[in-house]
């Protein structure tokens, strides 16, 4: 069982490990600052993973290491047993061509500005400030904590270094990930999605000689159509968006390839699979629509379905003492809490039967995933106490 | 009127230009490949350009010159009144990225291939052979002949140096484009187009959190379905074919634009018009449609329609002399003509209600618009003979 945070709060190794946060803020803003200024794609995270490496080994972890895909790793805490992970993303959104580097805006919270500054530059001078207050106060606990530096997070990352982490198969004893400002939400509910690429294939022709041929460009309009027209599910909610599609070379060419990208997501995983099935049925529909249609003689569409994306969906629930620890955290805090469902690092856990959840790290941001993204420094500590709460709960002070 | 193939045939001065292009096959030949191997993409003609206009000036043309847009003009025959132009593109549908030099592959044909070989590399060394071939056997003619070697006549360019030519309000008395390869084919019917870009706009948003929102690709895809369901025309022929679509940047965003490039094609005017309503009325229907499944209080897409080329349609009557005169000389040099409809520089000309047909400039040719066009040089100085019979009948040959 895990500790109350009432008694957490007064435990002296725990107080002298908040105090070492309060104390630390505006080291920590200022970490913040840098490693947000350190480019991080999705894909191409090595140098500020080296950043967080160095800092982990600074803060007094053991065993800092760089794993085979890229997740950067320490430890504290027991040895042995299973462990309770506290984890941020390193991964931006933004690709090598965007500008990351980071404006103080002259403002009394510290505001500061940059693409990439609350997610999840905020999470990962969160983690690194937990790391730090654990070893410096000597916090004894009963379960080693595992520290992780995420890559892939975001997008066609899916998850790919949090996946990695659960390969060899470690099951811990909990999980928590630091994802972007704030002090209410705690996302319990994991968003599940599945991403396609939709291609379709023709023999394409001059556009006035050849017309009459199967269009893949039709056969991608075809698709996006029907998709537009399915049901829309409000319980358990889901959605199935095309983001973006492609096709065509020239103004007299009907193309040989057409293609569009798929998003779908649900909070339940059984709705997820149902929406799977109707949109793989109506992908086929839209392909015989068109070959239907197409000059006697001619080759028909084919058409090529590749999985680009699999985050899982799932939940802990809300009654789980990790759930009941983050609340009663918030509280104590003078905050409340909000229980929310998001696509994070929490998902492959979760799906895993890992208990597992993603908390802001404290002050407020907005504007994520946009060039435009800010964060403030309202009372960002308590973000960072919050998860050193949390963490010290699920891993049982001594 | 022009005077008759058959007198032509055994004038003194044009048989003596018909032995000038028989004894300068080979040359001519050299000239094909030499300005085929000199890029010239769709709006950067320049290079090529200079070539023909030194080969003009060698032939004996007066005036020689590069106009505004970049055609090459230059004169020959009598001096005023209205003129016969005998027309060659200069431009390909390749881009700057493609090698465009020839392979003289072996062949007792003396085969050539590359891309641009035949079209229009036969049309220009052609337009040469024949300003050549006036000048050196001294023809006179009633009318002034203008030699013009134009831009953009491919694809995006929308016959620009031709339409050009006629900007000023210059109204010749004939119009002969050299275009291609070929002996039989009169090109006497000009294929319309008109070329659109449709791009839906609206406010885009996470495909998670603002799902419900309208979306771009949903409009674009239930226009190209709808589109692709219009009753097809056999008689007169006309077509609408969607060649290209694109939009949305990430795997997670609703997009904000997206966008399909069509292009309609008739051989009547009328019926192109008509198309062109029901095209428009569709655009504005899936707007509509994608519009009202939109969650409410959202923002509604906007259709914003470019046109991005225009071909006039239309035709020179098969019994008008010009036509005649193409078939007349065809048969006298013993080959079975073929009145065709094709888009050619013709078109404008035509629109305009000045005669006009393009011929192909001899030999044969295949895999036009392809990398790997070629060209065999069978007969090939025929066709440069046809030319020269047809331009000096409308030019009248004193």
């Amino acid at each position: 069982m895990p500790e109350s945070i009432e008694s957490l709060i007064v435990h002296e190794r725990v107080r002298a490990a908040r105090q070492h946060i309060e104390r630390a803020d505006e080291v920590t803003l200022a970490r913040q600052a840098a490693l947000s200024a350190i480019p991080a794609p999705t894909g191409a995270e090595g140098a500020r993973a080296a950043r967080v490496a160095e800092l982990f080994r600074e803060a007094g972890l053991w065993e800092v290491g760089v794993d085979d895909v890229g997740n950067v790793t320490g430890w504290a805490g027991a040895r042995g047993g299973e462990p309770v992970v506290l984890s941020a993303h390193l991964d931006t959104v933004f690709g090598p061509e965007l500008d990351v580097s980071v404006d103080r805006a002259a403002s009394k919270r510290g505001r500061l500005a940059g693409p990439g500054i609350s997610d999840n530059a905020r999470g990962l001078a969160a983690l690194v400030a937990v790391a730090e207050a654990l070893v410096r106060a000597r916090v004894a606990t009963a379960r080693p904590v595992l520290f992780a530096a995420t890559v892939g997070e975001e997008g066609s990352g899916d998850l790919r270094g949090v996946k990695h982490l659960f390969r060899n198969g470690t099951r811990p004893h909990a999980f928590i990930a630091l994802d972007g400002a704030g002090m209410e939400r705690i996302v319990h509910r994991a968003l599940g999605s599945r991403r396609y690429r939709v291609t379709y294939r023709g023999p394409g022709g001059h556009s006035w000689a050849a017309f009459g041929v199967a269009n893949p460009a039709n056969a991608v309009g075809r698709a996006a159509a029907l998709l537009a027209d399915l049901p829309v599910q409000h319980s358990p909610r889901s959605t199935c968006a095309v983001v973006r599609l492609g096709g065509g070379t020239g103004l007299n060419s009907i193309p040989q390839e057409a293609w569009l990208d798929l998003d779908l997501r649900s909070e339940d995983p059984r709705t997820l699979a149902e929406l799977d099935d109707a949109v793989r049925a109506t992908l086929s529909r839209a392909l015989g629509d068109e070959n239907r249609r197409r000059t006697a003689g001619t080759p028909p569409l084919e058409l090529d379905l590749q999985q680009v994306g699999d985050r899982p969906s799932g939940l802990t629930p809300r009654a789980h003492p990790l759930v009941q620890a983050a609340i009663a955290a918030t509280r104590a805090l003078g905050h409340t809490h909000e229980l929310a469902c998001a696509s994070t690092d929490a998902n492959v856990p979760i799906a895993l039967g890992v208990p597992a959840i993603a908390l802001g790290a404290g002050g407020r941001g907005g504007n994520a995933h946009l060039p435009t993204e800010w964060y403030e420094n309202d009372d960002g500590a308590l973000g960072v106490v919050r998860a050193l709460l949390v963490t010290a709960a699920m891993a049982e002070v001594r």
